[in-house]
């Protein structure tokens, strides 16, 4: 393990300088490659396909193992995106004269090895590959092992087809045993930064043993809280969106805020909209004393009283918690506490309200007025989406190739030394420059 | 310790929405404190100093230690610029149109509870105190044992006077056992970052431990390669004051790399330069058999034949290794390869080599003609320093108020829900708006 990290480091030193037509013109090699090799790929596939349901592998899990036309296509059309973009290395971010002729600029580059870890698609092996030859760096690949062999034919066509136009070899390292990333966890030497994709647990578990920063997505516990000055119809439109647009995505909302006073107006009618799109709710004991003194509307609501504490839920169905709070304030403190930093929102008609619900809820995305499913690298325009970020350290949210990018500081002078400003012989002007 | 971490975590919460002369003014106040306690202050540093000379504490140490008149001015004068620099939280960092009336802001604003972990000093919990109120974080403290009864009562005096001006209770907490922080790597269900501060082998016993993201600086291996074009006058003022100037800091050059073409013209008056300023010189073998053509030269020149091969060495001395290199490449993989990613640079006069060096080497702070102890938070223009990170991850190098800081997407609509989108009904425009 050591060696081939190390050889992996010292590729990533190498992609450092790299153009960016050669990054560009290894995607396009790659997808030719991807292109070429199909028949192989797919058989490969076929092999993984027929282990997992010798397995008795979940038929969602399997559709997910399936790498075909329509996938191959699929990861196709995401390479040509990549390629699209602009390169995110080589921006100068901020640019300042420190004295005559002694210039400083903080220029964006590759973060260097990065070990992404996830789980069965092999179609994520394609995409992460993609990115980190846009971003510049080099990546270590550890997928599920019920695709081990889609993985191997693909990492195999991908790192030749990035060799044959530039990229240095062992740009391109895959592991294929879970063993494998425990010990790669602990060469900080070696790898700057882990991702890994899958369960909180498997993310947890990744967190705790790695020396290595970790930057993931644990969970998506996403509430929308609606303000007493709610707007009744916009409250319906925005939680409807948020739980069932697409109920098993991070973003989609789990728990329900409503403030008393909008519930003691409206909140039948939002719990009906709900449930005749199919949503069970878990109510709380207050909001099911509010639908009791209006039996005879209660009888097409699909809901039973939440009696538990925990209201950390993620439920990644048509399934939604409901709560009744009394001010503001407790909607914040009861995000801040229950909720994952993902993604909240808040309806209300008051700016006041919503600047504070802005400011204090302590999450990546934070909304007024718009549904919590809006968290994406695509909708939020960074062109392609590396992941969501619920770590507080380095991206937060939805993360672009920026996310996969640091920084260096760069001076340049013509024999510029320390002492003559220690002695007051000369003085910093320290004076801002246009980035560019 | 959960406890307490709990009630730190939420007073972190409290403090995202602090207005900036809140935190201005709270500032004030600690230093007023500071001022009106001043001989508080000094009883409770003669108690740690009379414990440590008792325990036969080194001579260096007991002066960190020291807290006296000279030390409460310059932590004074701290104070007044930080209070003068502009908020870092609550910056537009970007802002989009995602679509009419949606507008999608990335902002500036607290990282949230941080631990500080440092040794001895009991100016720099004054220093990191204020850092955190500027910047809006809630803070953990743990400074070195033997500054205990110093720490005590700075941290009462500050976390008092910050609450009198509206600072949530627990905003500051002072740890005071090691085995506390020990406990403390492993929530990081309520703390968001560690900062330590110290000897290498602390950071990384640090980074071993935690859950929790840690920020750090571990060592300063600095090097100053002289190519084969340089200019041997700017070489030699470069060298002596990347060595010299502060032999102590860490961004002062430990190893001094040569082209063989420039060594053979110039080595013997470049090194003379540095033993006649009284830098000891571990030399390779090359540079000796260099030297040894000379020998009427070395006559005055202090160096020894450094025999080991290992070049990760941290002198913090007037003492320096040079090497012999045989090309620009040679140079830089060395420095990649045995550097600490923290501050390096070339002398040489082509623009072709410069830009490879500034692009290839992987450190935090690259330069070209200037010397290595550039590398600090004032000189670079940010105002307040917090540190040097050599993470690669979130802050560089030369860490301002902004590594305290990480930022959050705030999304304002009125109504807006993603199936209209994904209908095809309506259609993102993602128009850069100017951030303000």
């Amino acid at each position: 393990m050591q060696q081939r990290l190390e050889r992996a480091s010292l590729a990533a030193s190498r992609m450092l300088s790299l153009e960016t037509e050669v990054k560009n013109s290894a995607l396009a090699c790659i997808a030719q490659g991807l292109r070429e090799n199909r028949d192989r790929i797919f058989y490969a596939n076929q092999l993984d396909l027929t282990a997992a349901r010798q397995n008795g592998l979940a038929i969602p899990l399997l559709r997910r193992l399936e790498f075909d036309k329509k996938k191959l296509d699929d990861v196709l059309l995401g390479i040509r995106d990549i390629l699209a973009l602009p390169d995110p290395a080589g921006k100068v971010l901020e640019a300042r004269l420190l004295d005559d002729g002694l210039i400083l600029k903080r220029v964006s580059c590759p973060i260097g090895l990065i070990a992404m870890i996830f789980e069965s698609r092999p179609d994520a092996l394609v995409q992460m590959a993609s990115l980190a030859v846009k971003s510049g760096n080099a990546i270590v690949l550890k997928g599920g092992s019920e695709a081990n062999e889609s993985n191997k034919v693909l990492a195999t066509i991908i790192a030749k087809a990035g060799e044959e136009k530039g990229l240095p070899s062992d740009w391109l390292t895959l592991l294929e045993t879970r063993e494998e990333v425990g010990e790669l966890l602990a060469f900080d030497k070696y790898v700057d930064l882990v991702i890994p994709r899958g369960s909180k647990e498997f993310v947890s578990k990744i967190k705790a043993e790695s020396r290595i920063p970790v930057l993931g997505h644990s969970d998506g516990i996403c509430h929308v809280y609606v303000h007493e000055d709610a707007d009744p119809v916009m409250a319906i439109k925005i939680v409807l969106d948020s739980k069932i647009q697409y109920p098993a995505a991070c973003n989609a909302a789990e728990v329900l805020l409503v403030h008393a006073a909008f519930a003691h107006r409206s909140l039948m009618a939002l719990l009906q909209a709900l449930s005749k799109a199919g949503v069970m709710l878990d109510v709380c004991e207050k909001a099911a004393q509010i639908l009791d003194k209006d039996p005879g509307q209660t009888r097409n609501l699909h809901y039973s009283v939440k009696t538990d504490k925990d209201w950390a839920v993620e439920y990644l169905d048509m399934r939604m918690a409901v709560k009744i709070v009394y001010s503001l304030d407790e909607a914040i403190a009861h995000i801040n506490h229950y909720g994952s930093s993902h993604t909240d929102a808040i309806v209300c008609a008051s700016s006041e309200a919503a600047n504070r619900f802005l400011k204090e809820v302590d999450s990546a995305s934070v909304y007024h007025n718009a549904s919590t499913r809006f968290a994406d690298g695509y909708r939020y325009g960074l062109g392609a989406e590396v992941g969501i970020s619920t770590s507080k350290i380095h991206a937060r949210g939805p993360m672009g190739l920026e996310g996969l990018c640091t920084y260096k500081w760069l001076l340049e002078g013509y024999g510029h030394i320390v002492s003559d400003y220690a002695s007051g012989e000369r003085h910093f002007v320290h004076k801002e420059l246009p980035p560019n």
